[in-house]
C-alpha cells in the first residue's frame, strides 16, 4: 500500500481538526494493528468502494471525543449522548470526504459510505485477515485518538 | 424504504444459514430500533453505496455466534477468537452478497464494502440520524441474533 493512499487521511484529520474544532493534535509514529488490538471508546467508521477498498475508523478515548466534540460544537459535552454520536460520525464523514477528494486528484476514485458510530468501552473491529491495518496515534490535550485505515487496492 | 428493498437481505440470511450452516433461525417481528438501542455481542458490519446506500449489520448475542460459526465451519468453536471474528464477518460478505444479487435483478446497484467486525458486550452501533434502521429479530437455539438495515435510496 503507497504512503500517498495514507496520507490525505492524515492530511485532512489535521485539516479537519485545526479549522472545525481548533485542534491541533501531536501525532505519534505510525504502526501495524495487530488483529487483537482494540480500539478507543468511541469510533467512527465509514466503508470504501472503488479503486481503494476498506474502512477509515476514526476511534477516540471517551475523554478525547467530549474534548474534540466540544470544541466542534461549540458548546461543552460531558457524555457520550445522540450528539456526540453524531458529532463524531459526522467529523469521520468529513475525514473521509476531504481524502476523498485528494485521492481523485491522484488519480484513485472511490465512494464513501454512511458513517456508523460503534461506542463500548474496549470495543474492537476487526477486519478481513488479508487486509493490512495502519494506525495512526494522536494525542490531544485530553487524551488520545487514532486513525485506523484498513485499506487496499483494487484489484 | 420500499419492502422489496429489505426482503433480499432477509432471504440471503435464511438461505446462507440453512445452506452453509444447516441452521434455521426462527424469524421474529421487524421493528424501527431506537437511536439508542444496542447491538448484541458480536457484529460483522458492511457498508453499503450505489442506489441503496448505508449499512447491514448481523449481529449475534455470543452463544449464538459461538453456535452458527461451529456448524458453518464445521467444528466446535468456544470463545470468539480471530477464526470466529472471521466467520461473522465472512457470513455477513455472503448476505450483503446475495442481497446485491437480488437488488441488482431489481434495478438496485449497489456495491458493498470490505466487512468489518465489531466485538464487546452492549456495543452499540449508530448511524446517521436521518437514516432509519430496522431490526429483524431471529432466534436459533443458542440465542438470538439481528440483521439491522440501516439503509436510504440514493437521491
Amino acid at each position: 500500500m503507497n504512503v500517498e493512499v495514507f496520507n490525505p487521511f492524515i492530511t485532512a484529520t489535521l485539516d479537519v481538526l485545526q479549522t472545525m474544532a481548533g485542534i491541533d493534535p501531536s501525532r505519534g509514529t505510525p504502526r501495524l494493528k495487530g488483529r487483537d488490538d482494540g480500539s478507543y471508546d468511541v469510533s467512527g467508521v465509514i466503508g470504501l468502494t472503488g479503486q481503494v477498498q476498506g474502512f477509515v475508523t476514526l476511534s477516540f478515548r471517551e475523554s478525547a471525543a467530549l474534548h474534540v466534540v466540544s470544541s466542534f460544537l461549540g458548546e461543552p459535552v460531558t457524555c457520550v449522548d445522540e450528539q456526540v454520536k453524531d458529532a463524531v460520525g459526522e467529523l469521520t464523514n468529513i475525514v473521509a470526504g476531504g481524502a476523498k477528494r485528494a485521492l481523485a486528484d491522484s488519480g484513485y476514485a472511490l465512494t464513501i459510505s454512511i458513517p456508523s458510530v460503534v461506542v463500548g468501552p474496549n470495543h474492537s473491529i476487526s477486519r478481513p485477515k488479508e487486509i493490512p491495518c495502519f494506525e495512526i496515534p494522536f494525542e490531544t490535550d485530553a487524551g488520545p485518538f487514532s486513525v485506523e485505515l484498513c485499506l487496499r487496492l483494487a484489484g
